[in-house]
């Protein structure tokens, strides 16, 4: 794993001896309420003028475009070395377990590459609609910008995200186990726009959708889809797509699986089938126990997971109050219940879903717990608008066997110890 | 201005001279309908196989934190050099005119400091609450991420936004004219649940808010605002704020006055009025033509701009479809309405808002017209949940007169040329 070590020295020298001392107490204030009757400790950081009080700070010229600060050089991508055969065509994760809300950063949120991340000007892309339509278009990026604009929040979930755990706990850490989803919120022109400006021949029924790398990536899309919700989207939240998200062009097929979301998009085909083309036969089916392979399988179902604490975030507070963070996502639409157990879902509680729950996209969830320092097996179980239970893995392995790479929904059990570290683990 | 050129050349080598072709050729296409017949004209970007679609492109492990791809690299925060005397105790401006959608990512989200950005640790941050208390308190970073949180999407706007143009039309940009503002998901602590763990004595009617800065940049705040929607805030669109912004804590007072947003929050005292600090007495006031000043005024009244087409996004394709894009807000709640004229405000046309109009949080609207050449007078007007509607300027200066620096929401004007050129103009 391709790790950056948290630097926590400082630039003007305080304190790692006032840190320890602030450590210690911290610990020792938390019991008849958090922070309570803190002020009575003498402690150097109240006590004593601090250099940042005493020097200016870095003038509005310093960074026209600022990075996160170096404190939190830990919460970054991280790919998994063992996975792929190279970094070309690979993954790598984003770091939910130390972000919070709903909205994933462009600068980490998750990649995956069939031949590399491109770099294609604004000036050279087009975009060609061709196949079963009245008349073939080709699209500058300026002239997409000329159409009537959308804006939606939606997640975007690799379909082997999970992948690695149709087998049992292998990886430990919610940024391994489900880092392959992002959730941002996207500008685009309706595809649907694009295809009425074509005009679909009445025997089109599918589109088939290109990218502009080597790999190209082609999938297959059921016209119904391409006109309900899809965007050709320019904009994630509020500035350009990043390169590695598809630069200056994705589409975005709501909660389906992100292979479909042709990044560099170059060609959409209006075809009368499916194409059956690489990515949607050899990849991206689900193979099941007794040989044949499920095809087609675009929508992600709901799934949750507590992304704090779990491997990454261990409890150092001790007992006491504890947040527990989660998110709950479903392709069918919105999140309308997330349910927390702490015992290995022998009993649940329900969770606060923070905010408005979007459809098809990631929402949050709380549980305020007061932790007695025993040990504790968290799961997250989530329901959406259309009655979906999201299920146990062992449910789905009864269905789908041991095959399978993509489309593990299974509710993640965390083992959290009374020293406050937790661990992947499966109960049950 | 701090500008950084942008740079359109091609780690590949492709094609400078396909790029202007192209340019010709998109001009061509225009007219019947965008995009129309392009399919039938020869275009090298369509006919011949790219370089991008040949080689691989970057893996997974080359930007474990990504930057906007280096043909955005305009789309960055600027700084006026003449405007303050120099960058530490200054303000940048957010290139509103370059983004779409409603939230606005960190990295180029405007910053205003008064004695420089801090760079202060988690281990070394302490928040007190103190004064008008029944248990005085300190808590540590840890302690906050203790307490049941919440997450909001909310502009934060400096009260200076606009500040220049009380006396006309002085800025070419509405990054320059309006872009003292951002919008973010934030997630953080209710400062009613931190008050009431302390217990607020029934004198305390105040609360008098510090930063951990030289600057400390104090403002009073009454306990209503406070008790009611203001957040102790750790993370912004997902992830830890940034320096810039605060790291790691503020204070969010919504639909309030940015200064008002105290960074590197470290002391919140009860206090049994307000305390008539320099931010809130010299500064953050707004002098009206008799002498007197107006003090505390804190709610940002409602407000709207057209970002697209404006100064730095002249219009490029000539007559035809055009979209024009803008951001409304108010402090006092949901934008209901946006209003927009061609003409300089003899005749109007109702926009289009994307999405849902959040409470105290920029609103993306619309309006798709089909440009016919000729110049426009471009102006947006904004109506919010109580009924106030976005004044003009001149309606302003006759109350306000011009001796103001602050709270300028008066209704802008572009000046589309027949060139596609744009200019900040007054009409009146």
């Amino acid at each position: 794993m391709t790790d950056t070590p948290h630097d926590d020295t400082h630039k003007e020298g305080p304190s790692r001896r006032a840190f320890l001392r602030g450590g210690a107490l911290a610990a020792a204030g938390v019991g008849a309420g958090v922070g309570a009757a803190r002020a009575a400790t003498p402690d150097p950081l109240i006590t004593e003028v601090q250099p940042w009080a005493q020097f200016l700070g870095d003038g509005v010229d310093v960074a026209p475009y600022g990075m996160p600060i170096r404190f939190e050089g830990d919460v970054i991508r991280r790919n998994v070395e063992w996975l792929t055969a190279d970094t070309i065509s690979s993954i790598n994760f984003t770091p939910i377990h130390a972000l919070d809300g709903t909205i994933t950063p462009q600068g980490c949120a998750f990649e995956r590459h069939h031949s590399g991340a491109i770099e294609l000007s604004k000036p050279d892309y087009r975009l060609m609609l061709n196949g079963l339509v009245d008349r073939p278009l080709v699209f500058s990026y300026d002239d997409l910008e000329r159409f009537p604009r959308e804006q939606h929040v939606y997640f975007c979930e690799c379909a082997a995200n999970g992948g690695m755990e149709w087998a049992g706990a292998q990886l430990n850490g919610a940024q391994y186990t489900h880092g392959m989803v992002h959730n941002m919120e996207y500008t685009g022109v309706s595809l649907r726009t694009l295809l009425n400006e074509a005009g679909v021949k009445p025997e089109g029924s599918w589109v088939y959708a290109e990218g502009a790398d080597a790999a190209s990536n082609g999938r297959s899309i059921p016209l119904d889809k391409a006109l309900d919700d899809c965007l050709v989207a320019f904009k994630a939240n509020g500035e350009a797509l990043r390169m590695e998200h598809g630069y200056p062009v994705r589409l975005v097929v709501p909660g389906w699986e992100a292979n479909m979301w042709l990044k560099w998009l170059r060609r959409l085909t209006v075809t009368d089938g499916p194409v059956h083309a690489r990515e949607e036969t050899s990849k991206y089916t689900d193979l099941m126990p007794d040989g044949r392979a499920r095809k087609f399988t675009f929508v992600m179902d709901a799934k949750s997971v507590i992304t704090a604490p779990s491997p990454q975030v261990p409890i150092r507070h001790g007992a006491g109050p504890l947040v527990l963070s989660g998110l709950a996502w479903s392709g069918r639409g919105r999140i309308t219940r997330v349910d927390v157990s702490l015992d290995g879902g022998v009993s649940w509680q329900t969770a606060r879903i923070a905010g408005d729950a979007k459809p098809m996209a990631l929402t949050r969830f709380y549980l305020d717990i007061d932790w007695d320092g025993s040990e504790m097996f968290l799961q997250s179980r989530c329901v959406d608008e259309t009655g979906y239970v999201q299920p146990t893995k062992d449910a789905l392995r009864e269905i789908r066997g041991l095959n399978s790479i993509y489309h593990n929904n299974g509710i993640q059990t965390w083992w959290v110890k009374p020293d406050g570290e937790v661990e992947n683990v499966e109960v049950g």
